[in-house]
């Protein structure tokens, strides 16, 4: 059971390598209380999404946590996915053919199931988005007061003031469905973005790895048979040993505030052209003569700090444990 | 006469307050020696930019420089021009209806001269462009060899990693034309762009300023009556007790490369949207796996640090000769 005060968590995930170490770091947090996963495109399709959540509850023995499919489609529909199979693999999970799951998802569809939760715990629940933000525009769309029923969103996505990692412009997670992210950054909800500014200073190295491989943890011996797919991109498109802990890091900023720090700004997405996909946080340091795009629009949180080191050793710690 | 070794400069402006220091500033340089000047919209319309450029020299005595007009409308028609005029009065120059000059313009556009140039004197010429970028765009769709022929082109514009003036996306500039923008970025020229985070650490105080006023300098004095306009728009935007030396910046690091450092990488510019006129650097530092917009576009300098007391001290200096 989850201690009383454990914070009420969905993770809407398109697993993909790091969505499964954060879904297990999750799971082994006694901060929070996992109370369903949902699922959407981006690493993978979203029905290979939902088959790869119901899997690693599977995994974690942890079937009682429902998972409620996502979107198949960009909000704005007739986009063409971008899928990242060249990142985690064709199954998403480091091309290891894993057996299908005996579990299936609930009737419900993920933005209807944030809705719901959101109404029945209002204020007391934080969503960690670590795809393409369609579900949560969705479920911003479905109910006017989803944006000041919910908690919180942890964003896994953006690029601020750096290059994105799908173009120069755009970080992958926002690229996948850029309309779906303006509605969320201007929703009004309270929104943190982690953006790979920050992602990209935590680094677990093929050292880490290494000390993971010699856990018997279950998850950390998981985890090493589906790491080198994501180790081999990183090391082609990087040159760098070692991988960007994206997801984990996102996670962790739910789980404890303190390891990052923030700015605070109204962010506004690109939806159209070459930089498509690209967010610009207006810091608020200069008052503009004419009236832009983003002067009443609300203030979201973006963080710009991280505590890399602690990130990677809770990770590491919590994935280790038997 | 200009010293032998004097770099050949032609000025593409939109006088404008910083502007006309940067123009006095040239005239004081001996490192270079200003060939012409062209004008274009920006600060003002391009017919008072003419009209400020022929009266600037007058003032200077300088009238044996030609002036050659620019286009009075963007690379692709149509577009509504904006105008600063709330910026530096709206006669350019802070309000003070100085009569009209004697002088007038060549009979060569804008475009014309700088190819002509650029041909008379091939790799020696350097353009400081610090307006939108339209005439110099013309300039190599005239000529197909116009981006080798000229030495190097430094361009006041853009917001690198960092919020522009005109929205939180967009720098002056190349807001004012961006495709004019693309189109000098991706010729294939030297460009050099130095964008307002650079520019933006670089600021005449008010203290400067009654130094500037104590001076007999004929060109301390007159940019002291012209100065008040600037602060006061400085005051209300930025909450600064000062003002950027954005033009003077630029053309210092035409006259002396060293007061800058530089990164090098292909820069594109968004064109449609939200973000038009965002300058985006791609800083080579990731292999990405689809094709991108910048992939094979050739690379140019973005200037990163500046010597800010130097440029401050340089151009006081040489506004205060007598």
């Amino acid at each position: 059971m989850a201690p009383i005060e454990a914070k009420k968590i969905i993770i809407d995930t398109d697993p993909g390598i790091d969505d499964t170490m954060a879904i297990f770091v999750a799971l082994r947090s006694p901060e929070v209380q996992v109370i369903g996963l949902t699922t959407i495109y981006g690493n993978v399709y979203t029905t290979l999404a939902t088959r790869n959540a119901l899997h690693l509850l599977e995994i974690a023995g942890r079937t009682d946590i429902p998972v409620a499919e996502g979107s198949h489609v960009t909000i704005t529909k007739g986009t063409k996915l971008r899928i990242a199979d060249f990142v985690h693999g064709a199954d998403g999970l480091g091309n290891q053919n894993f057996p299908p799951p005996k579990g299936k998802p609930i009737e419900q569809s993920a933005a209807a199931f944030l809705v719901e939760q959101a109404k029945l715990y209002p204020g007391k629940i934080t969503i960690v988005a670590l795809g393409p933000l369609t579900n949560i525009a969705l479920a911003i769309q479905l109910d006017p007061v989803f944006a000041s029923n919910i908690g919180q969103i942890v964003v896994l996505g953006g690029a601020f003031a750096v290059n994105g990692n799908v173009n120069p412009a755009a970080e992958a997670n926002i690229f996948g469905d850029p309309d779906a992210a303006d509605i969320v950054f201007t929703s009004g909800a309270d929104v943190l973005a982690v953006g790979i500014n920050v992602t990209h200073q935590v680094i677990l190295t093929d050292a880490d790895r290494d000390v993971l491989a010699s856990s018997s943890g279950k998850f950390a011996q998981y985890l090493c048979k589906i790491l080198e797919v994501y180790f081999s991109y990183h090391h082609d498109a990087y040159s760098t040993r070692g991988v960007y802990l994206h997801d984990p890091t996102a996670l962790l900023a739910a789980v404890n505030p303190a390891l990052v720090t923030y700015t605070e700004g109204v962010v506004r997405v690109q939806t159209s052209g070459i930089t498509r996909g690209l967010t610009i946080l207006y810091n608020k340091q200069k008052r503009f003569e004419e009236v832009t795009e983003w002067w009443d629009k609300p203030i979201v949180k973006v963080a710009v700090t991280v505590d890399a080191p602690a990130v990677v050793k809770m990770v590491m710690e919590r994935l280790m444990e038997s």
